[in-house]
């Protein structure tokens, strides 16, 4: 059985290794995992961290109906985008305040945490105040400027890798954040740019690993902007649960089909709830756990 | 509980799919996964097969001793290359007859099969002539007169991914193989380049997935070449079990420290041991199956 | 001879061309070249334009220096940053508004327009207010919210290609600028992010032809930021002029080995001006023009 | 002007270098320029070689109207492919002998040598007893065996860099064919594979650049199948000229709407003479030539 907290035992002892420029971010100065706390869950430790819902927040009842079906099928978090980065300036970008106040009532209902990404410094106290966590993009993911204002915020940061970043600037970008003072950060692998076309990205799972070995930081794993296809987003999360993330970010859509954005990588409310029983199944053996049932009585508010 | 018979079940239904041009390799005209049966074993079936061994054939000892081990460990098949391909000419290059019939005696010594690797044409006969199986290295994956030559022979094909090569390409390279009449070829997921030197190459475990979405041919995962990291070599391939992969390659050396090729992958047949005991206790989780024990003493030759 | 205004002429018929998603910055709704006029240059013209200084403004003396340096060299606009985005938060982050006055001091002594990056959509209004053009560097490239903000500047836009976008990718940025009022964009192709490490990135050459083709911006090139070595400089700018490229932005620097960031892809002012000679002479034979003696008179202010 | 004995002239100097592993393909053990005399031309000096030819070998008339063309253009050796290396077993295959027999006969008419590629150990003698160049292509360039066998053979070969290869790599694979005895390599730039599908590969016109640094071999570029794009020929051709490479490999082909292979990337022979007039008048000024003319006249066998 692995266990989480030291999933790269075989490392061999090297002589006296130099401190990267990451310093705050590097496990050589900081051993132990870092653990973010987050009402009743605790991100980076046994539980494996489920974050899940649209891409983009569409409109009420699509975003409560979607809140609610996650909850039933276990997850933590509520993901929901409500600024939006669209290559195109005509795509639908999003609906901002009015987003993120869907969101809160999505909190409201259901009692679970919200996630949401922030793409400019300007947005950055709108957003912190309805959101539990704060997204950065991919294509976000050197924006230093962004990554120094958000060392400012109280609440934790969410940073994806950049579609063309390395671990080691991954994590410098990170440390942008550390050093600011905001020392809560989950770190996310979300698929690199490669030749290959078959899926919209390629996950680099291995990246989990040396991320463990590199960072204290928890880190988890997105399949769905990975693959760009729904019926990939189970087997990778299963994959990525056996090589040692601490969770996951999913897009479920109670109408995929019918989504505003990125539908053929969303996955059913129905489907959603048959990965969520078999990973919670198979979580154990990996030093892993996901308490479904007992965190859904625990987290209704009265 | 996953079904290995159909890991991407939910695929959702299409218009009168275009067969691709590798028709043989596609799902389309061959909907049943092929299961290659070699000796005890069936490769594609339940059973998750591993092939252990060092990079290269070094001498006696060396491979009798890994092989042993390997078999200890619970490995089905053993991996050792007597013919090396090696990006300097001033490199070690192999021991080739000489280490063929190392791995003949290996073979004798533990009843496993063995598979090693065929660079050109002119060895075919030679190589066939002692091997189990004949694989065929990612630099010679679109390598089409050794492909045309492999497709006459008798033994199965273990044919790698280019480091360069699409899924779609692979599955091509495959068809030149069955398009000669050889129906048995095993496919492997080694790692493709990208920009990310964190690891040797970056493990596509996507690809899994997209080979068993298109193509009823076995497929196995390499973690060794992929990572060049010996600690990552059991979470990956826990990754790789967990994502639908029919088997492992796995390098294993006695003396990693010491080995004339790639040591710095390499696993102790301690380390080995170690995953294949773990891989064991998952395989059932995953609708596979790892055994071990009654493997040994079936296959103890009299 | 080549002609600038249409670098491509074999280009065969096809029936009835799509109009892209960025169909402001496509070719096919605005066939002529744009040309950006700024003072006593055109960019887009028959002038190759050379947009030349140091990677960093540093102090007073090195860019008043390196100023008259590149305009005794030839440059049309001395290039700076007073904002640098560095992957990690030790490294020099620029000296803010303090080196926006440098330029303009720099401005001021000789005359040429200035160039400078804005990385933060709250820092646009002070860039705007001190520089001539406006630059997006390439960590930047998708980061929408900026670029909508610059596309209300009254100034023109220097937008550099992402290290992992393609050509279509970096039109769809070009068009959220285009798409808020501003016309005025000029792309900047620096080299992409492949698995090649011999240079700092690859110079995508072909994607001046692609740009040429599916757009009417004017589009330059960053042969030191591409190559990440200084003595590479010139044969990739005449590269860049043989191709069709409307100009270049290069690093020079007084000391390059005292260089606060980039050095070691800086070259001297010396070695500015042996190029600048050389482009010169080989200009007319690709339809294009470097006026630098005329021009260094006409651009002296009383 | 540039001189192409030493493109790379600023190279700054450095404490005693290390000889690569690559050492007789290395500038360190063998300062001058290798020149590779072949006829009346020589390869790797101030004439600006180009090979031109059809994709592949169709019939008599194709290739005898094709070799007569180029030559009227200006080309210097004449490339046509008799064993094709193709991804899918079902696409054509080269005509094999029959195809060398057309080259012999299309040299017979012309005068000019002419250029094949080998795909196979078993194939160089056949081959090279028919050829003036043996060719080893993008998917063979690490087939180590055959680079082993060629390194027997007399005649000299071009050797073209993988799409997953990099400079160095494919300085390791000359190094095979020059430890073996033959040292006469010609290397070809021809485009790497990377995450950009506007063209069909990514010409790194920067490798010229680090192969003149790091070798003394030849190195030409081959625009055709780098862009995979007819129209980017001319502009590609002129930009690997200014860059400093020794010449071109360039399909050309009488109806390439026709051809039965890569014809969307085939020039015609109309669009070769003008590139080859265009190219005779820029060369001089990068230091180099390309004497049609008088070549044509000295040629003709009697």
């Amino acid at each position: 059985m692995s266990d989480p907290q030291s999933p790269t035992p075989k490392e061999p002892a090297k002589p006296a290794p130099k401190i990267p420029s990451y310093k705050r971010a590097s496990r050589l100065t900081h051993p132990e995992n870092t653990v973010i706390n987050l009402g009743p869950y605790a991100i980076g430790g046994e539980e494996f961290i489920v974050m899940a819902g649209p891409c983009s927040v569409e409109a009420d009842p699509q975003m409560l109906g979607t809140a609610w079906e996650v909850k039933i099928g276990g997850a933590h978090i509520i993901r929901g985008g409500a600024f939006k980065p669209r290559s195109s300036p005509y795509s639908f970008q999003g609906l901002a305040e009015e987003g993120l106040k869907m969101l809160a009532k999505a909190r409201e209902l259901t009692g679970l945490g919200i996630v949401t990404e922030v793409m400019d410094s300007t947005d950055v106290d709108l957003v912190e105040s309805y959101t539990d966590i704060l997204q950065v993009g991919a294509r976000n993911s050197q924006n230093f400027s962004l990554l120094k204002r958000l060392s400012k915020c109280q609440k934790p940061i969410l940073l994806k890798r950049g579609l063309m970043n390395t671990v080691d600037e991954l994590l410098s970008s990170a440390e942008y954040i550390l050093a600011g003072g905001n020392e809560r950060v989950i770190l996310c692998e979300r698929g690199i740019r490669t030749f290959e076309t078959s899926t919209r990205n390629t996950l680099d799972l291995s990246s989990i690993l040396t991320i463990k070995e590199r960072s204290h930081l928890p880190v988890i794993v997105d399949p769905s902007h990975a693959s760009g296809k729904a019926h990939y987003v189970a087997p990778l999360s299963r994959a990525a649960l056996a090589v040692g993330a601490d969770g996951l970010m999913v897009e479920v859509h109670c109408a995929p089909e019918s989504a505003l954005c990125d539908g053929e990588e969303s996955i059913t409310p129905g489907e959603f709830r048959d990965m969520m029983a078999n990973l919670a199944d198979l979580a154990p053996a990996f030093g892993r756990r996901i308490s479904t049932i007992p965190l859904l009585a625990q987290n209704q508010r009265p």
